[in-house]
């Protein structure tokens, strides 16, 4: 694709997940996303053919925009159990600054209404927040016999209904405290027989 | 209201919380739901005038029936621990076995399709968690110095997430055993420093 195509879808999957962050699936309407876009209905039609396509790429730009940002973290220099808490706070922090992140998760709560299957970017937390686990209890920061896979299905579980619920309580206000404190509700279960 | 009535009603909320469970708010038609409940156009318009006004009397119902059942366990003789728990297992079992809890959370975590204001049953299952992790620290089950407000903040998002997840990949079959798990994985954080 030439850059000026490229940036017009990325244009209009911005545009869509402004929009779809503000009034969900339902209510949305492709005129509405043109118009927030700042692209013709064509412009639109070349790139999308209709709404649930449209929701697909936000939902996938939103999760590599995310894994992108993760794969920072995890190449990093720093204890595997630091970084699964960098990761948390990292998607934290995109829920309240990028329009693509809080459109992309709105959908992904909402996916049943347009028939999407959403497990492939949980699993992929999961695996991750996994690797990062077994990392842990190698290094003894984790106690050896902790089950990275069950704790990891856990994790991402409680991460997903921390975000969820700020948001119906205080429309985020709260995210970023509500992570640090399930951190600190989740490193005794982590660290119980360590020397730490 | 008559019995008839009341009956009437009731058979039309169940109906609606089964065709929501299966296809979602947008998905639905009151044509759908007049057929699985087994009235008339002029029963259900009786009862309710919109799609909207269902799905809000699902999801009141559905918090109804959990929070009659929760109030048994809460009454019982037991420590309020123990309680706490039992109450997140039958709120599990209640999502494999009642259709309107299964229609009902469907409906809650699509509210924004339909401008509703869901907040409030979070909130009654913060405050019950948070007045028996009140108790649990006075008994002793639980260190005397957790915050019982923010813990039970962090364990009614935990369970939603829970849930969720259950839902999203493995269609709830594995419920019952991750809300075992997240238990688990929450128990050193309240008892660390107590004589348990």
């Amino acid at each position: 694709m030439q850059q000026r195509a490229k940036d017009t879808r990325l244009a209009v999957i911005e545009g869509a997940a402004r929009v779809f962050a503000e009034i969900g699936y339902g209510n949305a309407s492709l005129a509405d996303i043109t118009k927030r876009a700042g692209v013709t209905k064509g412009a639109l039609y070349f790139h999308f053919t209709s709404k649930r396509e449209l929701a697909l790429a936000v939902i996938d730009e939103q999760h590599a925009m995310v894994l992108a940002a993760g794969s920072e973290i995890v190449a990093a220099s720093a204890p595997a159990l630091e970084k699964l808490i960098r990761l948390c706070r990292m998607f934290g922090q995109q829920l309240l600054d990028e329009p693509i992140v809080q459109g992309g998760i709105r959908l992904t709560f909402e996916a049943s209404a347009f028939q999407a299957d959403v497990s492939g970017p949980y699993e992929d937390w999961i695996n991750t927040a996994e690797q990062l686990l077994a990392q842990a209890t190698t290094d003894g920061t984790v106690r050896t016999d902790l089950d990275p896979a069950a704790f990891a299905r856990y994790l991402i579980a409680s991460f997903t209904g921390v975000q969820m619920v700020s948001d119906v309580l205080t429309a985020r206000e709260d995210v970023l405290l509500r992570i640090d404190q399930m951190w600190e509700f989740m490193l005794p279960a982590l660290t119980a027989g360590t020397s730490e």
